[in-house]
C-alpha cells in the first residue's frame, strides 16, 4: 500500500484553506495539515472597515460560512477532512530533509513536521512605519479582526470625535467612509501628491477627491506623517506641513510579505517569494500563493512582477496550487491588476495599467475620459466616469479606471480585465454583445461609447483633451471655450471662466463668430456635442478645434452654479 | 469640383439615425437624408414599459436627448446637420436608376429621390396574430409611444382592474411588472410550456415563474389564445383551454421585419434581410441594419441565421454601415443573443446558446446550473442562479442564463459574452481578474465559481444533476435523498420529502446510515456541501452519489417550511 501523500499548509486565511479544501476534495487520500501561528484562520479580513462601519454586529460573522457555520479547527476536520493547528508557528524549513520546524506558539512546544508537498500561504502585513509615536494608545492597523474589534470597543468607550486616517489606499478610504458614518470627523492624510496613488491617475483620483470632500471628509495630500503626538494615548498627527488632532489614528500604508520563511530557506525571491504559474517556488516541492508572492501580468505589454495583495487571487493561488499537486496542472494567467473600492455612494476603481504605468513602460498610448449617465436619462441615470487607456500601435486595451455613483462601475471593471486576459482591441471591445434593457444601461454601453471615443481619437477623428489640459489652458486664458449646451444648461452651471455660449444646434449659423486666429475648446454637459462642434468646425477648415473629455460632469475643479 | 455623396437612410428609430450621425461626423460634406412614414423618430421604444409604469409622466421624454433636447427633424438637420423627412414613406426602390419612389402621406405628394448609398432601416413590426377580436377596443400592441400613451390614457379613463397579457417574452415581463405596479391584476398567457421561450431554458424559467407567481402575477402556460372576446371593448382572452376575463389585453408575441422594400427589390433575403460584416446586401450600394437583418452569431459553433432585435445592435449597426460608406470599414463581429429583462427585483437574462439551442445543434455540452449570495454574506447579500453551457470537447463557454435578486445579473452575462466573442475556455474565464471588495461580490466571483463547477463535472469530479432531473428522482422515490446543512438550516426550511438529514461535519462519522446500493442525492443550501459529500461518499467507496445543482436556493419547487 502507498504512502498516503503529506502536504503541510503554513498561513490559514484565504490561500492556505482554499488549497486545502480543493486538494481534500481532488486526493481525498492525501493527509492535509494546515498551521497558522494565529487562533483564528480563514477570516474574511477584507470585511473588517465594514465591520467598523456596522454593517454586522458580531466580529465573529467573518469566520463563518455563508451558511453561518463558524470556521474552526473542528469545523475544517469535520467537514473538509484536513488538520488545522492554530497558535503554531513555522520557525524553518529544512529542504534536504523535507520537515519544517514548528513551535507552539501556546505551550512552547517545538517538533519538526515532514512533508512531502509543503504550500507557503504566510499572507502579508500591514506596514508600521517607524515614526515616533506610532505604539501609542488608539494608533489602530486594520489587518486582523482584533484591530477592528478593539477599535469599535475603544470608540464606544472613549467616544471618539476625531480620526486620522494614515494612508489614502483601498483601505484608507474605506476606514474613511465607515468613520465617518460613526460620526466622526475625518481627516485623510496622505503622503502622495493624490489619493490612491499607484493604483489611479492623477486626473481620476482629483475627481475622486472632489466627491470624498464633499462627503465631509478632510483630504491633506503630499504630507508625510512624521511622528505622532500624545502621552498614553494619541492627540494628533504630524506631517512635515502641519498637525492635525486626534483620538485615534489608523494607519494603512501598504503591506509587506511574510516571506522570511522563504528568503531563510534559500527560495529564490525578489521583493516577494517568486513562482512559476504553477505557483511552484524555486523548489519545486514548495509552493508559495496570496500576498506573499509575485505576480504575474495576465496582459500584454507589461512588466511581469507586480505586487496587488487580494484575497480574489489568493484563492486563485490555492486552486492552482491544489490542482498541480493532484496532478491536474491548470496554470494560472496572471492578475490585471483589479482593484475596487465604494466609498460612500461612489465606486472607484481599475484595470490592467494606468496611464502613469503604462508611459513609464514607454507604451505608445492614448487615453480618453468618457463621462456620461449609466442608464437612459427616464431611468433615473447616474453619472459616471472611464478612463481608457489603449496602445496607439495595436489599438489593444491597456487599461481602464472608472469613477461614479453606482456600481456599475465594477461591470465596466470586469469586462475590461476579460479583453485584456484576451489581449483583445478597442474594437472588439467595442463589439462586445452587452446585456441592454432601460434598468440597467442605455443602449449603448458606456464601456462600448468610451471605446468608440478612444478609437475616434486613434483614428485622428476626435481631438479630446483631458479636464487637467484644458483647466491649465483655462487658467492661462489663451483659449476660446465655446459652451454647446443649451441656455437652460448654461443657466444652471458654469465653468468659471469666459466663454462664449453658442447651443449645438445654432452653430453652424453663428460659426463666423468664433475666431479661426486662436485655439479653440468646445464643451458640453459630457462631451458628444463638444466633439460634435470640433467636427464641424473641422469640416469649415477650423484646425485648431478640440473638445473637452468629460465635459460639465468630469469637471474635477469648481464650477459657477445658478444665476 | 467633385459631386456630394448622396445618402438616404430610410427608417428613423436607431439604426437609422446612428448611421446618419456617425456618417456626418466622418464626411461632413456628405448630402445626408433621412426618410421615416412616422411623424416622430428617434425614440426609445424600449422605455414604453416604463413610462406605464410611471418612472416618468411626459411621453415625449422618450424622443429627448439625455441634456432633454427633443430630437426633431430640426433638431438633426441643426445639431446633427442632415436632412429629416418624417410622414414620407418609402414604396420602391430602383436599383438601377438608383432612386427611391417617396410617398408624402399627408399630401400624397410623390417623388423619385436619388442615392449613390441607400440604407435600409425599416426595423420591424409587432406581429398582430390573425384571430377574431384582436381589433377590440382596449387591445394594445407595445411597439410605438401611441401605444403606450393610449394604455394609460385609457388605464386612466376607465380604471382598468384586469389585465391580460398575451405573450411572456422580454416585452411581457415588462408589462406584467408595469401594469402590476399600476395595481392591476395581471395574468400572463403563453402558448409554450414556459415563459421566455426560445430565450432561457425550462429550468431557469421555472425558477423565474416561482418567482413572478410570488409577486401575485397568474401564469397561464402552454396555451393558445383563440380568440378575444368583447362587443366593443374586450371582456376576456379565450385560449383552447380556458376563458380569462380582461379589462385590457396587451399583445406581445414576437415582431416580424419590414423587409418588403429590400424583398420587392430582389436584394437577397431568408427570414430576414442578408447582410454581410459591413451591412451590405446583396446590392453593395444598399446596406440594412438593424431589426430588419438577419444576424450573425459572433461564437463558434453556431448556426448564422439569428433574429434577436435590439437596440443595441441596431445602434452597433449604424455605426459600422457608417464606417464603411466613409470608406473606413470596421467589420462587425456579431452578436451572442444577449437579453436581459427586470421584472419587479429580479433580473432574468441569457448569452451565447441556450443548452436547448446547443443540443439542437448536435454539440456535446456539459452544463450546470449555481446558486448563491452575490456578495459576502455579511454584507447583505440577494441569492441569485447562473447557468452555464459548455462544450466537452475543447471546454469554451457556449451560454451563461441569469436569474436572481439585484442585478449582479447584468455583469456576469457582459463577461460571458466577451468570453464567447472571444471563443474562450471555463478555465479563461474562471481566471478573469474580477474586480473584488464586499460591497460588489464574494472573493470568488459567482462567475468564476460556476465556471469551476462546470470544469469539476467536465473533469468527472462533480456529479451534479439538474433541480429538475432530480424533482423527477424525488417523485418517483427511489433514491436516497442526503440533507447535508445544519439543524437550524433543516429546521427553517426543507424538502417536501423523506430524506436523512446527517450536517457535513458529521457526515465521516455517520457514513455507515447511508446504504451501499442505491443511488443518492446529496443536496445543501447552495450545493458546495452536497458536492463535498459527494466526494467524501465517493472516497469511501460509494459510487452511486450525485449532488443536486443549486440546493435549496435554486429549487423550484414548492419547500416545507418552519417546524
Amino acid at each position: 500500500m502507498s504512502k498516503k501523500l503529506k502536504v503541510l499548509i503554513v498561513g490559514g486565511v484565504a490561500c492556505g484553506p482554499k488549497a486545502a479544501c480543493r486538494l481534500k476534495r481532488l486526493m481525498p487520500e492525501a493527509d492535509i495539515t494546515l498551521i497558522d501561528r494565529d487562533s483564528i484562520v480563514s477570516y474574511g479580513a477584507c470585511g473588517l472597515p465594514y465591520y467598523v462601519e456596522g454593517y454586522f454586529d458580531d466580529i465573529e460573522t467573518l469566520t463563518h460560512t455563508p451558511a453561518g457555520v463558524p470556521r474552526t479547527a473542528v469545523f475544517f476536520e469535520k467537514a473538509k477532512g484536513f488538520k488545522v493547528l492554530t497558535r503554531t508557528e513555522a520557525t524553518k524549513i529544512d529542504r534536504s530533509a523535507k520537515t519544517v520546524h514548528v513551535k507552539n506558539l501556546d505551550n512552547g512546544e517545538e517538533c519538526d513536521m515532514a512533508y512531502d508537498k509543503l504550500v507557503l500561504a504566510t499572507g502579508g502585513k500591514g506596514f508600521k512605519p517607524p515614526i515616533p509615536g506610532i505604539d501609542l494608545k488608539n494608533v489602530f492597523f486594520m489587518t486582523h479582526p482584533d484591530h477592528a474589534e478593539s477599535l469599535v470597543r475603544e470608540a464606544k468607550a472613549q467616544g471618539f470625535k476625531k480620526a486620522v486616517m494614515v494612508g489614502a489606499g483601498f483601505i484608507g478610504m474605506e476606514m474613511a467612509e465607515a468613520m465617518t458614518h460613526k460620526g466622526m470627523e475625518v481627516t485623510l492624510i496622505e503622503m502622495a501628491p493624490q489619493i490612491m496613488p499607484g493604483i489611479l491617475d492623477e486626473d481620476i483620483a482629483l475627481f475622486a477627491t472632489k466627491y470624498v470632500k464633499s462627503k465631509g471628509v478632510k483630504v491633506v495630500l503630499g504630507e508625510r506623517a512624521t511622528n505622532l503626538e500624545g502621552e498614553e494615548a494619541v492627540s494628533a498627527v504630524k506631517t512635515d506641513q502641519g498637525t492635525y488632532p486626534a483620538d485615534l489614528v489608523v494607519v494603512a500604508v501598504g503591506t509587506r510579505p511574510n516571506d522570511k520563511l522563504a528568503r531563510d530557506a534559500d527560495l529564490l525571491c525578489r521583493d516577494r517569494i517568486v513562482v512559476n504559474e504553477y505557483c511552484q517556488t524555486s523548489d519545486p516541492d514548495i509552493y508559495a500563493g496570496g500576498d506573499c508572492v509575485v505576480n504575474k501580468y495576465a496582459g500584454q505589454n507589461a512588466g511581469n512582477q507586480l505586487f496587488v495583495p487580494l484575497g480574489s487571487t489568493a484563492n486563485k493561488h490555492g486552486r492552482v496550487i491544489a490542482n498541480h499537486i493532484a496532478g491536474a496542472p491548470t496554470p494560472f494567467s496572471g492578475i490585471a491588476c483589479t482593484g475596487i473600492v465604494k466609498i460612500f455612494d461612489y465606486t472607484l476603481g481599475r484595470t490592467g495599467m494606468s496611464e502613469n504605468q503604462a508611459r513609464a513602460l514607454n507604451l505608445d498610448v492614448e487615453v480618453t475620459t468618457w463621462a456620461g449617465p449609466d442608464k437612459p436619462h427616464y431611468m433615473g441615470a447616474k453619472p459616471g466616469i472611464i478612463k481608457m487607456i489603449a496602445n496607439r500601435r495595436d489599438r489593444k486595451l491597456i487599461g481602464v479606471q472608472v469613477a461614479g455613483l453606482g456600481d456599475a462601475g465594477k461591470r465596466f471593471l470586469d469586462v475590461s480585465a476579460t479583453v485584456i486576459l484576451f489581449g483583445g482591441t478597442l474594437d472588439q471591445l467595442a463589439d462586445v454583445d452587452f446585456a441592454y434593457a432601460p434598468p440597467f444601461s442605455p443602449p449603448i454601453e458606456p464601456l462600448a461609447t468610451c471605446a468608440h471615443v478612444l478609437s475616434n481619437k486613434l483614428d485622428g477623428l476626435a481631438k479630446g483633451i483631458s479636464s487637467i489640459e484644458a483647466h491649465k489652458r483655462f487658467e492661462v486664458g489663451d483659449v476660446v471655450i465655446l459652451d454647446t449646451r443649451t441656455p437652460q444648461e448654461f443657466k444652471e452651471v458654469r465653468l468659471p471662466y469666459d466663454v462664449l455660449h453658442i447651443p449645438l444646434g445654432a452653430l453652424r449659423e453663428r460659426i463666423n463668430e468664433l475666431p479661426r486666429d486662436r485655439d479653440i475648446i468646445a464643451m458640453c454637459k459630457v462631451s458628444m456635442r463638444g466633439y460634435e462642434a470640433q467636427r464641424i468646425l473641422n469640416a469649415q477648415g477650423y484646425d485648431r478645434v478640440w473638445f473637452m473629455e468629460g465635459g460639465v460632469i468630469g469637471w474635477p475643479y469648481e464650477l459657477e452654479m445658478g444665476q
